[in-house]
């Protein structure tokens, strides 16, 4: 039986996450962009007539990482405003760089910046919240990475809309001008409950439903946000969002620091998925979320980035190695969130939360070939008992060779095939001196 | 006025970290392995007739990096153990494996593995506690690295000695035997106080009075250890080390995750160093250290990597990332443990708790020449408004370019001089085979 391909990729080791299994020597057959057959090299390579024929000596081929939330718009105030205390971070750095530099230019700059970065990284797939989405959709598909693209919804104006119906006006047609367009996801994303108000929240979920978008928000990031939410509206924003009708399966909440038991169990019975960012929640002094506590509720879970300002990297192998870290220390068990299923949460866990669990976060035939190459060759990973302890605690974003998203190669030997890294790092230059100086 | 020097090396940025300041274009100029001089580049280079000339034009110069924690002897068990609990740690996995394979040879490679990992991270000092420290010197020697070697003590019996006395008896020969050699000092390291008894501690510290030696020991690391000494001789570990005599400036504790208030104060007012070590402590559930509390008390503190089978990486850049982000996140506040005050941790303040200050952890003239340097151009780096937040938050290991120990180039352009990659990599599977097959 014969299989026709346009690449054959061989690997020393192969990781399709779901079913879970190690496959030594495997191999992965990709046509018009999908997989359609995987397995162990020995078996299934003399079935295939590939255009192409790829392999990997010491490497683990595996599903492209997902970043299920970042705000990759602002890539270019990495390092802008760090070891600051929240408010004065806010105030004093953040919103007054983007009173002064919110634009288009800005947006896809630091999309393509941050895109450039990702994709170096194993990330094949990011969802994203941030103004001017155009720019970004832009940035984000000349890079070739799957993105899910947040339509930001606020009440107060800025640079991209003046009041909460503009930005969703400004939303819905950026999507409506993007239909079709390839890898590329809609979410409706109201910024945070301290930000939106119930009649929002309600026009919301009602496009929503009308048109099966989910809900990307911020939700009890820090104490404050709750404090301020009994304050206001006697609630704590969680149970203001059930009152408002938001719980639900297409409900994704990012960092959800401070949650009390109900309100786990809560998350858990509407199905809502959860978006844990440790590198983030600690710099910006927010806490450590009940992620094993999350896990144990079987909600399903994803892996964030967060922006560059509250993490300075766009780096899923840190995150992967902070969530398994953290879960172990503060709970004070050692077998807490195992390599295994750390490497899920930043794979198909995150594919999942997005709605995408059918088309990417796993090595399986029809879905979409996002794939990535680890390299474990160095030194440093040496020995290496089990590759996949090796691929969580020990390997960095460097040792990522060869991505492909949607088929198409995005690195090849660690360099980037849709842009140019001087390039690169001549605007970001660029920006840098406009910015740093005013 | 001439400067005749080995080795002048100019940067584009150079980080003394003692007197703290960031000198854009700064210049360091090496004599017989010491700073002889450094400064802006435009007023010192002129005055500089030197062997050699060196330009790093993205790079930070700034001192080599301290392990002030580690057992490098175990390299050859990196991820031998994961996600495991403690004890089931110990006695399913450390424990056999250490019995079947410790010996000479086997420390001798761990070492020579771990050395070559540390170089290449900008690692230039390390401090170890392992079994046969002879074998584990003629690593390092042969590598080039700046050392203290742990003197273990211990009442059990191991391949290397069958009592306390015998170790002592033993780690003091050795210490004769290696008197002189380049870079080399010793700490007397008894393993902890539920291994080690009053009498034999009564004996360290005698000794360590007469020898003029420090005494490394892991303190407080878990809450089993402390209610285990409650059990045994109704004090907390530390009061009995109190008790002892032990508590003073050449005292090293590692870990000391739990800590009461008046411990912390108990610590201060007797000088005792600590060496924190975040992975390590998280990985195996132990906790999370009161870093903010120590440095508030004045403790002079370090930062460690401990073994590779409680952490996978020999990587101060990894330790100096948790550290700031932990002591943010365990405490609410975003401005604890600015990036500045890390650094410090992994290069003067493990110098400082390892009795080294004089020489090692910073740049000034007289001191040994123990400098990497960090290239900052990739693009994942960008824009780049501070470099201490860009070496903290977003450099991983892999951006270390060049190491000098003492003025010898030990890694150029990433390569190591001392050692072979691909021999390396042979001798860790060779080892990882049989390791494996039992």
């Amino acid at each position: 039986m014969e299989i026709v391909a346009d690449e054959l990729i061989e690997a020393r080791w192969l990781l399709p996450v779901q079913p879970w299994s190690l496959i030594e020597h495997g191999a992965v057959a990709v046509r018009d962009g999908r997989i359609v057959a995987l397995g162990a090299a020995a078996e299934l390579s003399p079935q295939v007539v590939a255009a192409r024929h790829t392999r990997l000596p010491a490497h683990v081929l595996m599903p492209g990482l997902v970043n299920a939330h970042a705000h990759v718009g602002m890539t270019l105030l990495r390092g802008y405003a760090d070891d600051l205390p929240l408010m004065r971070w806010l105030h004093e750095r953040v919103w007054p760089a983007e009173s002064r530099w919110l634009a288009p230019d800005f947006v896809r700059d630091s999309t393509r910046l941050g895109c450039a970065e990702m994709l170096r990284a194993g990330i094949t797939t990011f969802s994203d919240m941030y103004f001017f989405p155009d720019a970004a959709i832009a940035a984000a598909q000349r890079c070739g990475m799957r993105m899910v693209a947040g339509l930001p919804v606020l009440e107060f104006a800025t640079a991209y809309a003046r009041d909460a119906a503009a930005y969703l006006h400004a939303g819905l047609a950026a999507r409506d001008r993007w239909a079709g367009a390839p890898g590329l996801h809609f979410t409706l994303a109201p910024h945070a409950p301290y930000t939106v108000s119930d009649d929002t929240f309600g026009r919301i979920a009602t496009f929503a439903a009308q048109l099966d978008l989910r809900v990307h928000v911020h939700l009890h990031e820090t104490r404050d946000e709750i404090e301020q939410g009994l304050a206001q509206s006697g609630e704590r924003p969680l149970a203001r969002l059930r009152r408002l009708g938001l719980l639900g399966p297409e409900l994704i909440g990012v960092h959800a620091v401070h949650l009390l038991d109900e309100e786990i169990g809560m998350l858990a019975e509407h199905g809502v998925a959860l978006v844990h960012c440790p590198t983030s929640n600690l710099k910006l002094g927010s806490g450590i979320a009940r992620l094993g506590d999350w896990l144990a509720a079987g909600l399903t879970v994803g892996l964030g980035s967060d922006s560059v300002v509250s993490n300075n990297r766009h780096d899923l192998f840190a995150e992967m190695r902070l969530a398994a870290l953290l879960a172990k220390g503060s709970s004070g068990d050692a077998a807490m969130l195992p390599a295994r299923q750390a490497l899920h949460l930043a794979t198909l866990g995150g594919a999942m939360a997005l709605g995408l669990g059918e088309q990417t976060g796993s090595l399986e035939p029809g879905k979409a070939a996002d794939l990535i190459a680890v390299d474990l060759a160095a030194a440093h990973l040496q020995p290496l008992y089990d590759p996949i302890s090796q691929l969580v605690y020990c390997a960095d974003r460097e040792q990522v060779s060869d991505v492909w998203v949607g088929g198409e190669r995005r690195v090849a030997s660690g360099c980037l095939q849709n842009d140019d890294e001087a390039e690169l790092r001549a605007l970001a230059v660029d920006w840098q001196l406009r910015i740093a100086s005013g």
